[in-house]
């Protein structure tokens, strides 16, 4: 596999423009972003992160696969390489990419993390995840850490020393995290005596770090039941000191997927943990955590896909079987590249729609968490309300249509698909857990709909549908079918948004029954604006290229061709949820529990 | 896991009448079929098959999964209870059961081994499918064999000491079988000297048969190119002699699922090959074997279906889960059970109405079948029409609605779904292959719309079509929705097939990007018809409930909730392939190769 630099690099330079939305970043914070942080800075890190992801991370995603973790004498041995390729990692300083420089970190914007993510996600999930988990650590305590915590844990964690995770599942409390039982007793000394078990615990216990940093949701002996009794702390394996506190790896998950990542229970007994902030506020931090990571697991499906979209393109150009139905393609070959058959070829363009699109939509809401973070004070309010708004679009939608994406590519490759061999079919295992962790896609849903369009009266929508019909106008004029197509979607998508709003106040079971497929139909709009902003730059792109070739430019006619087969074959399917958003919970709720469960 | 022989019994009782079906073929085949083949002799073979499933095979599933076959010298190692399972299912007589008598078979009908198949699928695939190849190669050689091979092959594998095998697949011929390259040369003694390799041969070498009966599609030297010349030969791995043939098993796959059955790479050195049939006609007769698979491919997606539905549904009656939006419904327990929440519902309804309507499907298909191979002279021909029509909806349609299936009860079980203690993710790693195997969900469509529809000009779509006519009128007066809704969709079907028919002999493109979702929008409109006899028996047999109880029957208000869901919420799905079709395949065949693959 190679990277998909050339997309990443039309997304960013072209689309989307990060050298310029960098320079309203840095003019926006004087002294904080460096000048330096131009388009030849950019292609310098994905470059750079492109050799890593190909040369240490891709060998060993397989094999990582094949061997999985090991647990022996409470220690987690992770698959042969992965220690070598994080210490590398280290060298190359990426653990302090986006970090405080007060603490070690190089204070870049979140969004050049996430390119360096989708790089080694890519090429690697089960290993990314790693580093991935410190830097959700590094999120909360930067936030809501106080000083002595920040001195004490942030630049290890920086330089990579360290690394994080986040331990929040327990086994009767999934989903329902205010279910917790794990408990925090205050000792003399201001530290608290963390006890319970937690479950679930991705990068729970490895042999990369030196130390692992967790950040741990329990509740102190008076805290109110639920979510508002939920209090964060940090409890680190070894303690400052350098003692090894009390928290222990009892087992590793066998699993569908993601062998090489290592998914703990872990047994707190009496450990020394210091609290985050304040009592009773650990749900409020742990959003903080939450959605940064939600947007990742976002990236993880569409990387997914990607790998999935490049392995099958080629075995599709390369592979022989029958001839094209209107007669040879290739007739000196004994068949024909199975490119030819126009049912492939939907299979990849499906793939390519969800893979490209998808990125897209990544980078458009890493660039909305940028202006939400970093950008001029009059500005944020509204950037962070449309990142409200997309993150359970990005995590829910991105994630189901990752699985359909890597399944069409096992179906490309016919039986040859279902041999591990292969490597597509681990795509298929290890993108499933993204529809699941950081909040499943009901719970993506729940929050789109009941949170972020009933109780803001959709303001993020609304920020958004004002983008939608800027691209629109643009769009008029030389694509004026898909600008038509995204107006009647927007305009849509508004009515169905107020009719629904309104019958869900009035009965909270038209909310839970229309809540996925409100998202689906929100995923795809999205996506329609995101290939709409592709579109234009290719078209016009392709118009520029025009005047110096007799031929059109391969990938711009690609990417226009896809842009309209999502019009065509992906969007429409919006009808069908529609459709039956508006045909009401009836269908689910007027069933007795006896009669539904009677098999 | 318990059978579902209520579910079973409702079925091949009330609602397709199997016990008057088997008196009609009884009274059309003097002598052929016993008298006793009534209801008590059904419902003993259910409830032996329940038995021998639920204590044989489920309890080796996850095991066999987890440990998987072994190549050892040559020599396959199934998993640890495979062998002991296989002799108890011998001993119980059922690798007979529906074979010559004049073999030693026991001569039932097709439908009552394919009851068997349900329960024992549903409980383990991966054993299943052991005695089930043999079923094909018994099958053809009862089809296409000659006396002397008859008598040295059937009685061995009808008391199940041999078993059998399809060997069709080479690496470079997939779905394209006419690119065969295995060689057989006729020797002086009429016998065939087999050489090459096959691939993905389910069950091609184990340890549970004294012998294995290879059924090898092989090309004489003079043989014409492609499918024409294709022949078949029947190579035993111990020849009648008792020596050992010229095939070995040279590895056994590494693969996504399945892991209890053994798949086979074969390699035939010069093996003693007995000619089937005629030269060259290979092709036809695999198809014998074929069709019969293919049905049974679409009963394996049911049955995973099934599984996955009886396990997640206990799940969500148990498992405690936040509050309903309305209102705690359990305010005596930490949290309400998650099948209080409305999507929770959907996954759960979606799953039965896939896994139930794929059952009764697949029993509809059965009589069917039953219909062509025994039925009354007059009806044979018609029956074999419609046949030929519903196998590959059943074998497409099944499998990827099973898919679908068993992936919402992961969702169901949230991260727990993720590890495979829980046994739901094998599921899906073990339905994955019936994507593919027996020809692709691409191949059935193709199947469907090219050879089905076109080169028939519909008879079996008007076959089936007056059938729904004729479910319509009797579902008018009890349920005139259900009854609207279906007759809409006849007509729709029938007019977008005479639209869809006319353009695609104008060109081919067309039939080659229509083909999968006019098998979808078929399989949509199959089900509808199988929900539809379904609601009518329930309907009527809950009138019949009402008149000696104040309360309705749990297991019939189920049936009719969920033939009620799947038309408000799966039905509709038809409009967004119907919408596809009409679009044509410009989307995908305007783009050239190089654009669609410049990544």
């Amino acid at each position: 596999m190679s990277s998909s630099l050339q997309d990443m690099r039309f997304l960013i330079h072209e689309v989307f423009d990060f050298a310029g939305h960098y320079q309203a970043l840095a003019a926006a914070n004087p002294g904080k972003f460096d000048d330096m942080l131009d388009g030849a800075f950019i292609d310098a890190v994905l470059e750079e992160g492109a050799r890593f992801s190909e040369q240490a991370l891709a060998p060993i995603n397989r094999s990582g696969d094949e061997h999985g973790c090991r647990l022996e004498a409470g220690e987690v041995k992770t698959p042969d390489g992965f220690k070598e390729a994080y210490a590398t990692y280290i060298e190359l300083g990426w653990a302090g990419l986006i970090g405080d420089p007060k603490y070690g970190g190089q204070g870049l914007p979140e969004s050049l993390s996430l390119f360096l993510e989708d790089l080694m996600c890519c090429a690697n999930m089960a290993w990314t995840m790693y580093p991935g988990l410190s830097r959700g650590a590094i999120n909360a305590l930067d936030a809501h850490g106080n000083d002595l915590q920040k001195a004490a844990f942030l630049p290890k964690l920086l330089t990579g020393a360290w690394t994080g995770t986040m331990c929040l599942t327990e086994p009767h409390a999934g989903s329902d995290v205010g279910l917790a039982k794990t408990r925090a007793k205050a000792g003399p000394d201001g530290t608290y005596a963390i006890t319970g078990t937690k479950i679930f615990i991705s990068a729970g216990e490895h042999d990369m770090a030196e130390n692992i940093v967790h950040l741990v949701l329990a509740r102190t002996p008076d805290a109110p039941a639920g979510t508002k009794g939920i209090s964060m702390f940090v409890v680190p394996k070894f303690d400052l000191d350098g003692s090894r506190n009390g928290v222990t790896c009892g087992s590793i998950e066998n699993k569908m997927g993601i062998h090489g990542n290592a998914t703990c229970v872990l047994h707190f007994d009496e450990a020394t943990g210091y609290l985050v902030g304040e009592e009773n506020q650990g749900m409020r931090y742990m959003f903080t955590m939450m959605n940064a990571a939600r947007l990742v697991v976002g990236l993880q499906g569409v990387c997914l896909a990607q790998a999935a979209l490049r392995s099958s393109m080629a075995y599709a150009r390369e592979r022989l079987q029958m001839r094209a139905l209107k007669g040879p393609v290739a007739p000196e070959k004994p068949a024909d590249p199975i490119i030819v058959h126009p049912d492939v070829r939907r299979m990849l363009l499906t793939q390519r729609a969800i893979a490209e699109g998808g990125r897209a939509l990544i980078y458009f809401t890493g660039q909305t968490a940028d202006r939400f973070l970093h950008g001029p004070a009059e500005d944020r309010v509204r950037a962070g309300e449309l990142l409200d708004f997309l993150t359970p679009i990005v995590k829910g939608m991105l994630t189901e249509l990752g699985f359909e994406s890597v399944n069409e590519a096992v179906q490309v490759y016919g039986g040859h698909g279902f041999i591990r061999e292969t490597g597509v079919e681990q795509h298929v295992r290890d993108v499933r857990i993204t529809l699941i962790y950081e909040g499943t896609t009901q719970i993506q849903a729940l929050d789109l709909l009941g949170r972020k369009i009933l109780m803001t009266q959709g303001k993020g929508l609304l920020i958004f549908l004002e983008e939608v019909h800027r691209v629109v106008e643009t769009l008029r004029e030389p694509l004026p079918e898909l600008a038509g197509a995204l107006a009647e979607t927007a305009d849509e998508w508004g009515r169905l948004t107020l009719e629904l709003g309104t019958s869900a106040q009035q009965d909270l079971d038209v909310l839970g029954a229309a809540a996925v497929d409100y998202l689906f139909y929100s995923g795809y709009a999205t996506l329609a604006y995101c290939w709409a902003r592709v579109a234009e730059v290719a078209w016009k792109a392709q118009q520029r290229h025009r005047r110096d070739s007799a031929e059109d430019d391969p990938f711009l006619a690609g990417k226009l061709a896809t842009a309209r087969f999502y019009f065509s074959r992906l969007l429409p399917r919006k009808a069908f949820h529609k459709q039956v958003i508006e045909a009401g919970p009836d269908a689910l709720v007027s069933v007795s529990d006896d009669a539904l469960s009677a098999l």
